[in-house]
């Protein structure tokens, strides 16, 4: 489990300057592609990954007996810590909501900090008066049944293009949500604040009139500079 | 036709709960992929579809002369009744509008509850403008000649990967637009407001604090709870 | 160099109209598929294209180094002279954001007009912060190495399937961005302005109650009263 | 009806070439994305379309019952006349076969020319041996009535992008489908042979080690080595 | 595990008429999009599934040392028991190839009936040499570990579409793969020869000029017909 | 310039082991989706590509001048070096050939070794007649200005969703086309033919009956074994 002081590290740390460093480290494939925030305002969340997973629906497992069953989204939500950030792989299936006011008013109950999926939500307006936070892909009202079969949780699963395993740290803001492999997590929560200062600064720059080439990516004089500034600072 | 009553009833009943409903009688493809609506805060609005059909289109049919022809988008308008909901197969082409304000500014004039389309429409503030309540897959600036010829109304139609027929009913709201057909529009009035009711204690009882097993589907304990609190209520 | 008089022109014909009237002396694809304003409230924008070309990401081309090229986004925007509307084709890819605050800070600071794209930008919440108005496919948050490489600028490009040559005039408002060849342009500020005046006054009619056939497209009888309008007002 | 000194020419004339005829005549979209020949060696085919429309499946009417109604395949095929082009639109389903090997044997005994749809077949083993000549899609297992519902016939239709009327001519060969609207099917048949005997001729030269340019298109001097070629000829 | 008569009557019913006998008993998605044989001539083969289930590549995961991992797709190959079907969830991605000619030569020798996937093969021409029977969606060069990561074997997973458990029955034959629920399995294949030999005498009365309607879906007296067929055959 | 050994020792080593060495490197987007052979039988064929591009059609563009014009795929053609590897930038359209059979003649007199785009060719009958090997993504009828325009030759381009830089080695098998970077060619000509090796003792192990684990990859008492075979074959 990833400390705390991490997590709220992260959460300082842009979706965009994550997938910078992790580029750097020769990660390309950790932006889910899909996942967008369903309302504008949101702060940026951080949390370890509670995986769920589909499969396409077959008529003769959607059944009302079916919702009942032990391996239902029902008992998943149920097992989910405080603090994790749900992630739903349901395959891109935009046709099926995988989730509605329901079970979403009872992740919020959980202490879930969001719900990130590449399917979409039901009941849209009764999912926002939750609160919960939701990045995904749109909305629809059939169930998910309508489109799909849950088979379990905290397994390996695929979301938006991207592997997801449980505990993988999840960073979610406007510009979508990213996975940190668990392993990686420390390190990028080392080098992000420090990216993320270089790049105001830069900005602060440009503003002024700075011409971009020397200045981004930085040269020596630039290095320089912005190092001389942060002792002024 | 349907009684008013019917119709007020179904403006009650979410575009969700109508695809379970559905969904339990065996019929899956009910809800429109692609049309959404095109401003927030749309009050869910009821009709019997007046269905209108675009193929592609063909560089010597897409002529001037075709706008004055009887079998035009314009004729199509002028037979519409009031409290229609147009919806208009456009195959799915996003690249031109099938509508832009002047004949949206006619539809309002001729009293059509609004408008569902798997294409997308043109001058969107100018359709704004309007007032009519529009459900689509975005704006495009080309006009429809650009890619697609007008052929016919109250004709069977595909919108969104669901069959139309002429005066089945339409329901739409933030969900999207679903169709119910005209024989079972009854039997989901009908059932409707009762699901709306059992998922809204549902969804209060978990504000309490209820756990999700034998809470949704409710078990026989939580039916009975259920039953007791409509007593009460 | 057309004359600032077209281009203030051409700011009050809608990407609407001017596809019609492109449409009307054959030309077919003229508005992109993709690109739309990431904010409300733009207001048209018209300038000539500045071309950007990306071509597939490669791992041994996507290095610090490259960023530092003489060949690359930053050199190309040192390039751009005010006025003009930078147009990137991104080979619709949407999940590597083209450009960040930075380089749309600097391209503010030369006095782009926008920035019109069949890509994404990342970090939106700066790009948004820097003012620049832009047309894009959404939001990303990996940088564009991750799935792009910049080839050159002032090229022949296509954007959301539109051939774009330099120069060519781009005019983008709430329905997306067109392309007007630059042969083309003075024509199509000759004939835009007419074009509105006359369907203002076909929405003012069909307001009144006066019914599509004969009025849009106008029969002899419509044109005369329009022309009499014209005369009244 | 065209007269059978059409049909013959066309068949001498390739769908490659038809399009070339059609583009200068302005018209672009009169191939068929998605109809390939389900097998080598056709001989190029051609024929009057008959036009067949489906629309989505809804459970509620995909049912035994459907099969004999009086609007069903079976119904249109027995209404094709000897020697037409049966044109199905599928709306591009391919998941669900539209005809198989009975239906195909009956459109044989019927006299039908052959068979094009963006949708596919299902038995493909059953329908080769039946003979009917088909370009299609592809082939899947399911019924129709698990993804289409058959709505009409010799109505206008899309199929594979292009618009398709009854009686437009259909000419299918290698490189697919194509439609030449009825009105220009004469001027097609009387251009296409002199473009196909010019196209050999340079094919011929270039075996002869000609360079291009000026030979394609030919410029003065090549078209008059042409027209001397012929007169010796 | 189903008996081997079973088996061996499934492999008498085609593909076309199992998913018809399975959309009377409501079940639609039983049909996999993608897989096609490799090659023409395969027998209809039939068999047990074992999945197997693959999530998008992460760089840090596709190592070397991954291959050697006890969960590998080495490790599920060895557990493969004589008469099953492999079936993999390739996430219907086509750009690296699951397989090479290796593996698929040491599923032969552990007696695989075949293997069916969404995804792809490569070096197709080693894979041809094992003779291991392949239904895909195509080939590619790139190994496994450019786009995918293996996760696990023997859990429910999704192929082209469709559900697909542990011990499902799989059919595949010229129109693709078809999963038969295990619940399912000896109903279909008590249903299925019946409804052959119905196919092939409306065959053959169509070979004789009968018209279809009355006789395909056959009325009382086509019913009575074939049935006295029965008695003299 | 590569040497002409570099080239022939490339012919022996297939796409999938090019692919491997590759990704071993960083390089994991190496394979071009969307060419294949368009008929079975090719060898492997290798040569330095031969770039060219294609924007979107515009109907100002696409004139019978155009084609006489210097920027033209003729011209381009007459620029082929013998051995050069065609390789044509579509942008993946696949509804117009941008080759016939006159092209292709021609650039077999110019001694081409073979053609690979990601869109397609028409007149697919011709084509195969003049030899020239082509990797394509089918046929289509219509001409190339039908949905293309050609804007230039030996640029940097993306193909398939990869960068081809000109004179980077292609190679194309029955797994399609790969590109080489021009500064990696030497290394993967020195590496590919001991990989080619290896894989071929490695299948003739299981044939042998050996078990995946421990082979393949395989560990060190396989490495020996394998070593002692080099000595003794």
């Amino acid at each position: 489990m990833l400390s705390p002081d991490i997590a709220a590290t992260l959460c300082a740390v842009s979706t965009g300057t994550i997938t910078t460093i992790l580029l750097k480290k020769g990660l390309r494939r950790t932006w889910m592609q899909g996942p967008k925030p369903i309302k504008d305002g949101y702060p940026r969340l951080v949390g370890p990954a509670f995986t769920m997973r589909f499969v396409p629906a077959r008529e003769d497992l959607a059944t009302p007996e079916s919702w009942a069953s032990p391996r239902s989204t029902r008992a998943a939500i149920e097992d989910m810590p405080e603090g994790a950030f749900a992630v739903a792989d349901a395959m891109g299936v935009t046709g099926a909501g995988i989730f509605g006011d329901i079970l979403c008013a009872r992740m919020v109950k959980r202490g879930v900090v969001g719900l990130v999926t590449d399917g979409v939500v039901r009941d849209v307006a009764g999912v926002l008066a939750t609160g919960l936070p939701v990045w995904c892909a749109g909305a629809a009202a059939p169930p998910s049944v309508a489109g799909l079969t849950f088979v379990g949780w905290q397994e390996p699963i695929g979301c938006g293009g991207v592997a997801v395993f449980p505990d993988d740290m999840i960073v979610a803001d406007t510009d979508g949500a990213v996975v940190i492999p668990r392993a990686l997590a420390e390190e990028v929560a080392a080098l992000g604040p420090e990216q993320e200062r270089l790049e105001a600064w830069i900005v602060s720059e440009v503003e002024k009139g700075e011409r971009l080439p020397g200045l981004y990516p930085p040269n020596d004089a630039a290095k320089a500079r912005y190092e001389a500034s942060k002792t002024r600072g």
